[in-house]
């Protein structure tokens, strides 16, 4: 259970990292939008390992397989599918390790709650494999809602301690694919990339802070009481393996902020009426106010690191060490940043649905 | 739309703050559980304004109504409908101000939403007494993890600046409702009661940040990939109004560490596997690993301020200044603990009822 | 569980025969519709007991009172609830057969179902008078569909083995609130009527079967494959106690024709595209055609009846007899036919609302 | 939307006629089932074209491929996804069809729903091959309900308007599968062959009525009000193209008794209280009672026929006649009793889980 997300452009998630396929459905995708394999694939080659020591030597090409509502390139209206397949699979040492839960990791949790029968291999339905197919679902959705005028973006602003200076969203659109951490202030970016290295070089892993933007959002998207617009991005952001935290605008700042410097003042631009700050973060009573949607999610340090680490085995429960080879991230959070974008769109989308606004499709 | 939160124990929430009363329906309640008036009321009395100068002077008697569901003492299966009737309300100023949308509220979001046609009277549908509805499917689902062995604790842990030295959880369960501001370092709490009256004095308002703690979980409540513990929970925290942000465990201070350091070793104590630090805050893949489960919300200082604040009239589109006059809390976290711990038993009770625990219901 | 019906128009139904109400919530009715207490009443007061041998003796006044979601006469966009108080209550019988079931009841199904823990007085939750809460929400659901432009009808077309003769849609919409048993045809309904008086008399009582019609529908609306038309529109009707067939269109007969009788030849008509006959009964693939949408229902007779019957007391597990007393309508029909018409405006109400449909709100 | 059905054992649909694949995700399925391709493999063979004059000619190996959800033949608690490829594809009359709705098909819904833009080929999403993944579905369920000692049976009980005669469960169980029409009746099968063989000859086609069968199902399935069982289990069954009609126990029989006749009298047999006949169709109150749970589906008569037809052109609104070549069924009764069958499993498997019923799973 708890699968799928989204009442109105609901995505199904599938798939295990040794299985077969990882993959996605979209229920309540409209119909007439122009969705290519190509679309698909751009996003998914964002969250693709790299070449460089930053990433996993996992090499999956991650080619995206259109199986079901896409028609002569247009959505039909029918739950689209769409799956990558796994082929470079290494699950050996999984067997191994199948007792000995790994700290920080779903490996215990998962055990306990499915009797032993979790397809262990890889943290299978726990890998952040899964993200591959909310990228997928996320391609979609910034079809979707480019049609209808919405923007979103997501950068890194934070690694390993390192923080990015603020950048105007032009920046960031042109920056965060330049360089291998996708943070827009390119003197941090250089830090960032030695902090991990370093951390690499030292067995061990480093984590960071996300945020995702989006731009052009009308006045209206969310639901209240309970599907709030930040209620919903939460739950969706959290899907993300290794997100411990959602804040919205000045967030947990705000906690440490009088009323009178935190409240945005209501004022007219352009015959608009817009606020003059935007510490809500677009977002008032859980409904959009149409300033930017700001969160930022903190993504903890990836839990497999090559230092030894104490853990019990479960079958016999008695301590055991266990240090981790395999193939791994010493930071995941450039590759969770198109993951972060695109949750965030699927749940716009969602929300845009909901509030009745159509597509502009054009036949 | 989205009014109702739980897929198996489900809580709808109605009402207005000025319309005939707040109330909250419970589908998904076992059979049997011994529910009474004061069993509900306890909870309420407790996010009722006090006395003191820390809260609003606006004297609502919050008496709760059972209109379904409980019969002979006991819950019958069946919807339970409580409400609280408003009787002590005072809209004349709300008429003045409608088209005057107070900064930080939701007064703009919710007149562009509903096309005007929302309660504006003391923000309707978005004032804070929906958490009235919310404490009340509480108290039922503090019942129902009782039954099951779960301790549900909230406390203060910051406002205004001032924070909290940790304490153990018999100390919090001990001192949190002995003090005006439900903290459970009574030195810091203190302090947080000048920087409240202070802010009072200035026409300004403070926030805060609250820490919502679960005891004696077993493992295996959560259902990933979407409706994880940490979606949920955050997606049930952010409908109370004011609240910007929730991590869990480490959260944002997980970004700064090392996975040496963030991961938290696993250990045998008194025959079962526990970890020996509880950095992942009681939630390892969505999915709560016997740990006790801690989640920290951020909440933003109250809106509403006496000073003075710009805005804009949204009938004749010209700036305009907003001074708000009636009955407001300088600092809402303290009557918002009582909240933060409802909803998460609402959502643990969810999840128990998904993960087929029973309670233990003597006839 | 299960108390709740429609994705994007949701109808929550609670209150129990013999406890203080009976209410329905609504939630996602869009803002500015206009409902007052009397457009409730109306409804409300079709489904009233009549004054004759007809039906029952109790003589609840069912006034309905609106608590949240609608002000200064228009719908807020907020939860609607709306309830009938209980006031006409002799639960003294159900003291005494509360461990003797009642044969075609629920008694014993819930009484195993909820522990014994159900309030069975009059039913309890499995009365009739649940039918009041489909009532006032389908009150406002017709207020919707008004704004869109489809109406709902219903009409008896058989009672205890007497069936009218088909009649045009402006006789039934004439004639149905005329006669005592809602049928449009006049002959029929004057000798359901005595089939009625001598079931009656017999201690006995009837079933029949009830028409639900909807006009002027557009083509589009139902959501394939699961959430057809037909689908929950049946699933609506199952709702309303002791409905145990529904059919659409030629329905049954259809297992009879042959594919050359039965597919409705289309045609073009005033420029529009129709179909000759209607035995689809207005669905082709779960989706509206633009064709009335007819479907039936089976209603079984009442199974309280004065005549002794034999069941077993759940209690001591020894058989025993039974004779109903109480206030008990002869035929249920009759008061059944306002709720096959609810239920129909509620289900066309969440597919409007699902396919986009806007209601034209006039400020 | 609408793809998804079941509350806990949730089914979503994908796929189309001529696209890639048909397929199915079942989420919530319990972990440990013990579940092989050979298990799907079985189910979709009953609802293959047989090799007589009774079925299409389209020759789908219909080959089951487990996407996920099972690890070392054991569902591992993740989603289960499994697919049959389309292979045997023949869309080129599709192409010249496709603005001409088949009279009785849904052409001219999905093409007015989704704007020209759903896939057309073959009936695309509405075609009966979507019920191969029903059929899929209904397997894994078939193996949960058995685990939990449910036993479900389907078979056919009229064609063209000869009728079955009643037979005992142990005979329908037994001849089932052993005539090409499903009749226990073997002397009715014989006749129902005829019937279908000169409907064929005729170029026409007949339709017919499928009894579906719960066997040993405990008392309490089903949630009341809105989610009962009969109302879910209607739901599900029109889903099944072509279905026009469903019925429980004596169903619109009832509507032409009297209810001294109707209600089925409590007694005790083997120290359970069942009742002595079963026109309940095994519910009482939306809940199940312990007895033979009894539905009867309409099956219209196949809409595609050789004969010439009368329909619209959309694209120039011109009358048009159409005469179906392709590969049809004369009558597809037969190959819908294994999808009654299996949509009734999928049903019964949510309400065993939404009752907390687990299956015996051994290791």
């Amino acid at each position: 259970m708890g699968n799928s997300i989204g009442k109105s452009f609901t995505v199904t998630s599938f798939g295990e990292s040794h299985g077969d396929c990882m993959g996605v459905i979209i229920d309540g995708c409209p119909a007439g939008l122009a969705v290519t394999a190509e679309d698909v694939q751009r996003e998914l080659d964002k969250r693709r390992p790299g070449t460089g020591v930053l990433t996993t030597s996992r090499a999956e090409e991650d080619k995206v397989s259109i199986l079901s509502g896409i028609f002569n390139g247009r959505t039909t209206g029918a739950p689209v599918c769409l799956l990558v397949w796994n082929r470079d699979v290494d699950s050996a040492q999984y067997q191994k390790m199948r007792f000995l839960p790994r700290p920080g990791h779903a490996d215990y949790t998962a055990f306990i709650k499915y009797g032993g029968f979790n397809d262990f291999r890889g943290g299978g339905r726990f890998s952040g494999r899964t993200t591959a197919g909310f990228v997928m679902a996320g391609a979609v959705a910034k079809k979707l809602l480019g049609l209808i005028g919405i923007e979103v973006l997501a950068h890194t602003v934070a690694i390993g301690g390192i923080k990015a200076k603020p950048r105007a969203f032009s920046e960031i659109r042109e920056n965060v694919d330049k360089n291998p951490v996708r943070c827009a202030d390119l003197a941090a970016a250089g830090e960032m990339v030695s902090v991990i290295e370093q951390a690499k070089a030292d067995g061990d892993s480093v984590g960071g802070v996300i945020e995702g933007i989006a731009l052009n959002s009308p006045v209206g998207l969310g639901e209240p009481v309970f599907d709030t617009l930040e209620g919903d991005l939460a739950k969706a952001l959290f899907a993300i393996p290794a997100v411990k935290g959602v804040e919205f605008g000045s967030g947990f700042g705000a906690a440490e902020k009088k009323g009178s410097e935190n409240n945005d003042p209501f004022t007219i631009s352009c015959g608009k009426i817009v606020t003059e700050t935007n510490n809500a973060g677009g977002v008032l009573g859980g409904i959009s106010n149409g300033m930017p949607i700001v969160v930022r999610v903190a993504v903890k340090p990836t839990p497999s690191i090559a230092s030894s680490q104490q853990t019990v085995n479960i079958e016999n429960m008695e301590g055991a060490s266990l240090a981790i080879k395999g193939r791994h991230d010493a930071c995941i959070v450039l590759r969770a940043v198109p993951v972060v974008e695109s949750m965030k769109a699927v749940i716009l989308s969602d929300f845009a649905i909901r509030a009745g606004l159509k597509p502009r499709v054009i036949k």
